[in-house]
């Protein structure tokens, strides 16, 4: 079989013949063939099953015909193997029963090693390698994303308790931050030793943050992270959702990619972001548009993002659990298709 | 009692002697006299107690000092009147047990007499003019905001049900915009008629659209009511809450001033909405900063406002529930303070 490279030339700006599609949380509920695999099994025992957490990778693969695949995995494996208990309660999210509110729980926080503790991540990696014929994204949550969490219990509406402790005890959340950060810089080095090919750091939460509150208390340790991870020589991919007004401060950011939600034209990103690549950005509920108005759609972003240095076109959030698993098959499809026309080049 | 004008010169882009302050949801829970009004009564009780919403408007009157009064109710009871069933569970927020699915619901809803169905809020109105010495803005919700609730049934992450009416019924969807917005222009037009001095248009949920799905399925409908509503006479508010990619197409609104959330720079959002008169956007969280940290925010923040052809002062979201009251008054009182000094002039 030959190895699809085209995400990874995109990545680096380098030409390409069309644009490449992958598609965040393309492995995941809305396949049927996913739910197969979970039926007897919770999401944590599937996130520690290297065998099955392949499996649920490679289905979406070759049905959708993307250009990449993402390993299957959570972005709090790393929070639990820093010490704290992890829960997943069916449809309503991770819930972490001791949230750390002071140093104690802070002092308990371990940075642990990657190998001893999340080998099931890096054994799912090797695995992959050995089956794939496009690239392989390895992934972490971003430091303050993550920090929420671990502060909040689980997702929040207002992550009250998170800014109480960064406004109230700057001192207790920079420590988490760097404890964080320590876990998540080995960790990614382990998966790209492993054999992932590029990674990506998920923001899903920085978006919460006034842009100065985000310079001050989330991007230094974007920065360190990917600073310390050019030696990994793969793509760095930087997500950040709702981030439109932050994007002016990724210039220090040694990510190739910024990966953009829905809420920002991508054209405008690019000129923000630019040398940058951008990563983007179709509303993952726009896959519910009939078909010529989905590729109307479709004409419309490609277009815009010709101003970029180089795109990687993907959802602004991951696949919603209720899409048409044929809708994520015809998004794929529809880009290829637009993007090699001699026009869009 | 001499009438504190302050607010209104700003809304207008007069001159003004200090930034006028008020806070979003200054009337709530924070307040322990709020609670004790609340012990045995349910929320809705509440809303439609005229005598009482006169006195929960009032509590934060003096205590903070703030320069505007704004009416006690919720963006949800023209959805009542409208003929949708809803609820409060505490802790829970709102329910609207029937959401609108599909034609024959539509078809159902009403478009109400304010008089007859919210004279509850008129009444308190009238009975709020003869209390007060600083003017009162009434309000209502905007149309995308209000139809989230109405399609989703109540408060949601990913607007799912709405975005698939908006995509795949998108006739049905903007039906249901026309309705409501039909609903807002004669309930606002009410109000000023019964003495509210100003109106604010909360869009607290337009920001999980994308820029195009915004001018589109949204924008048209709040360029109705203002335009609608200039003949009130009265200035004309509309906050958009995580809407900084949607600024830029403010321009078209017939709203005086431009309420913000905080994750916008103050100045940035100044220059997008110029030379409408801007307002916000502290983050309800940075209440908790220490003293010094929260001054030097503030004088950051009237500085960045300086900018604009008019600034009001107001947090960025509602007051949280866990805000310290004297917090409350403090950020009034250094609004006051800083922005009177020659040097903000």
């Amino acid at each position: 079989m030959t190895f699809n490279d085209t995400f990874l030339k995109a990545c680096m700006g380098r030409p390409v013949e069309y644009t490449p599609v992958w598609l965040m949380r393309q492995a995941g509920r809305y396949l049927p063939q996913y739910q197969r695999v979970r039926t007897n099994l919770s999401f944590l025992e599937l996130c520690k099953n290297p065998e099955l957490c392949v499996e649920v990778t490679l289905q979406p693969i070759d049905y959708l015909g993307v250009d990449a695949a993402i390993l299957f995995s959570d972005i709090l494996i790393p929070l639990e193997a820093m010490g704290l208990a992890l829960e997943f309660h069916e449809g309503r999210g991770p819930v972490l029963p001791e949230p750390i509110h002071g140093k104690a729980a802070l002092d308990r926080l371990i940075v642990p090693d990657p190998r001893e503790t999340m080998g099931f991540v890096l054994k799912t990696i090797e695995l992959l390698r050995r089956e794939l014929s496009v690239p392989l994204i390895g992934f972490a949550g971003a430091p303050f994303t993550c920090a929420t969490y671990s502060i909040e219990g689980g997702s929040s509406k207002v992550f009250w308790e998170t800014k109480k402790m960064m406004f109230a005890a700057p001192e207790l959340f920079h420590a988490i931050m760097a404890k964080i950060t320590q876990t998540t810089i080995s960790y990614l080095r382990a998966q790209a030793e492993a054999g992932a090919q590029a990674l990506q750091l998920f923001d899903s939460w920085a978006g919460i943050l006034a842009p100065g509150d985000y310079r001050h208390y989330a991007l230094p340790y974007v920065e360190q992270i990917f600073t310390q991870l050019r030696d990994c020589a793969v793509p760095l991919i930087y997500f950040i959702n709702n981030g439109a007004t932050l994007l002016n401060q990724c210039e220090s950011i040694a990510a190739q990619v910024i990966g953009v939600d829905w809420r920002v034209n991508i054209g405008e990103a690019a000129r923000l972001v630019s040398p940058k690549v951008v990563q983007g950005n179709l509303d993952p509920a726009a896959l519910l548009l009939p078909e010529p108005q989905l590729r109307t759609r479709l004409e419309a972003l490609l277009a815009d993002a010709e101003q970029a240095t180089g795109h990687i076109f993907n959802l602004g959030h991951g696949v919603n659990h209720f899409t048409p698993p044929e809708k994520a098959k015809l998004v794929v499809d529809l880009v290829h298709q637009l993007s090699a026309q001699p026009d869009h080049h």
